[in-house]
């Protein structure tokens, strides 16, 4: 069998685009060899230590961060937009229903393209920057209280109405649960949302900026972009991470229960990042927000992070394999009382935000992306070229 | 303002990975030097010429073309998967509803999603190609379904049941109208939808394959998929080419009316293709199709692509601007009836199978696809590196 590899002119990458340069930005970068990430010229950590979710949205959408007079204009902007439209709102006990066995980004997924699709999201290519902002944002918005209940429906309770008067995170925690959270449960939250808005060319930020490039409407890209958050390779570990603490159960199971998986091969959820060969700044800033809560589910945590550091630091020397964002989140969702189904949920509605700069960003440049594959099949025995 | 460009070790591609590589594929592949694209082994034209579509979709999800029994058991396995699941049918209405000013691709988007998560759809990581196989079927039959279960409500109209005792053309065609199509024009659907399966490796099928990359479930893939096509720069233009010739209105009316176009600078809608620099062996077949037909309107689109090559030739030398497969597809699909606005609906219902092929090898590589950007924006202050 003859294999063809003619083709026309092509460029060679390494597999999965890995290190490959798509496109210029200025939404930010990570760093993996410093162990840094930042949002335009800012430090993402800074960022979630000292300012509210909703100035770094600003500062992703509009490029700065506001002043007080903008906090409040644009706090006033986006509140409202928390509300469904009628129709999206009557629709959700029927997706809730189709996607009871299917996980909850299933759901948003389909309720973000019902959202869109009402609200009459126009193709990207013919909208003014004013306009494709205000698709995102509109969408943005929704996606809590999307999610808060696509959720309680899940559980046979009725969703709650969004609050304009608090904050994103706060928000978010009170639809879940129908009491305003406290505080620091809502800082931590606020804090995780902040570090998990953008984080490079991941791949369903890369998969909203193909979509974007066809010129397709807002929805599109989100709903893209959500799909692939939902794979398992991507949004689909922070659970797992507490899953394993619990298997493990205590300190004196670390040692052995860890070595084995690491001798079998298995790979121990989260740690070891395809970006950082350091720790993850995230990871730290989120072990700090857990020490601040304390107890022993989160000295239990640390000390799992510390042996199994040691154990691969022995096992797998050089590998540089540090706990990542997933494992810290974890704790950190569970200590605010989130359930475990809702972690990359949650995870969603911050990227959302990451997720609609880049869209902005893409929507600039009017290239679609569309590169080649080599054709490795055998030879069709009848290729005539046509000739014009 | 200081510029960073250190990052790390980077490759440069060209914009829009045009040319670039991704992956090696043995489904098929475009030449676009020769006018020439094949599915597998067979030209793809061929197959649209002595083939049915099942066959076509068979060489593609099974890797081989069938032989009469195979033809008879996929075609059972696959004329049930035309039904919908209940809730699917019941939330249509409102699908129709809220998509009534945003395309009919945002409703198959949504309704797609909505059938994924019905059908419980899992990553295509946990399952086995057996069971991966089972879900692109059941999502790639529906769409017809779907389609034109959308396009009937928001006309008004009630849902035609499928048929199972129709070949994939012709029950489209039935259940768009109610009435079993004419044979002529059944088997026309059938080439076009057979002539545009699969072509290369296009923004919609880049997206399902970087979803797939995640190990998301089909329904994810294929959303996104069906988002990038509804991108104007990518399914968009099929009635645009018709509406061309509506403005152009008459035969002595085409050469002022095309100059001045091309003399502003404006791009005819139905010419020219990233790929080919021959005529687009789609439009070729296509024509000929249209031909068959024959009629004032045909002779009229004949008269046009001459002169406007002919303009474009003489206006843009060198640069090789033929028909591409939007111009025909668009006469083609009047000539048997198909409302314009469900043209790209229909590309859709032959593309789906093509991305179902793609979600199939891509979920074959384990790697996700994850690139890289090149931050360009004002240096961060304060880059305080992490060390472990």
């Amino acid at each position: 069998m003859q294999i063809n590899r003619a083709a026309t002119a092509s460029v060679d990458v390494p597999r999965g685009l890995a290190g490959v340069v798509v496109t210029d930005t200025a939404l930010g970068d990570v760093r993996g060899q410093e162990g840094f990430y930042h949002y335009r010229q800012y430090s993402a950590v800074e960022l979630a230590q000292t300012r509210g979710f909703e100035d770094v949205w600003h500062l992703m959408i509009h490029g700065e961060l506001p002043d007080v007079a903008r906090r409040v204009a644009f706090a006033a902007e986006v509140g409202p937009l928390r509300r469904l439209p009628d129709d999206v709102r009557a629709a959700l006990p029927a997706i809730a229903a189709a996607s009871a066995h299917s996980g909850p980004l299933s759901g948003l997924r389909t309720a973000l393209s019902l959202l869109g699709a009402s609200q009459g999201f126009r193709p990207v290519y013919d909208l003014d920057e004013d306009r494709r902002r205000a698709d995102v944002l509109a969408a943005s918005a929704a996606v809590p209280t999307l999610l808060t209940a696509l959720y309680r429906l899940g559980q046979g309770l009725d969703p709650i109405e969004p609050r304009d008067d608090l904050p994103y995170a706060a928000n978010y925690l009170y639809m879940l649960t129908g009491t305003e959270p406290d505080p620091w449960a809502a800082r931590a939250i606020e804090q995780y949302l902040i570090s998990t808005i953008d984080h490079g060319f991941n791949a369903s930020t890369f998969t909203a900026r193909v979509i974007t490039s066809t010129g397709a409407d807002v929805a599109a890209c989100l709903v893209g972009a959500v799909g692939a958050l939902s794979g398992p390779l991507h949004g689909g570990a922070p659970s797992r991470a507490l899953d394993t603490l619990d298997a493990i159960g205590t300190p004196d199971r670390i040692d052995a229960w860890i070595r084995e998986r690491v001798l079998a091969g298995d790979r121990i959820m989260g740690f070891g990042h395809p970006v950082y060969r350091t720790e993850d700044p995230r990871s730290r800033m989120l072990r700090g927000i857990a020490e601040q809560f304390g107890g022993p589910r989160v000295a239990f945590a640390v000390e799992v992070e510390r042996q199994v550091e040691a154990i691969l630091a022995e096992l797998k020397p050089g590998r540089e394999l540090h706990t990542n964002v997933e494992f810290y989140a974890g704790v950190v969702m569970e200590l605010c009382g989130l359930p475990r189904e809702m972690f990359t949920p949650t995870f969603a509605a911050a990227r959302v935000v990451g997720w609609s700069a880049n869209i902005l960003e893409q929507a600039r440049d009017s290239k679609i992306i569309r590169p080649a594959a080599r054709y490795v099949g055998p030879v069709p025995p009848e290729a005539v070229p046509l000739v014009a």
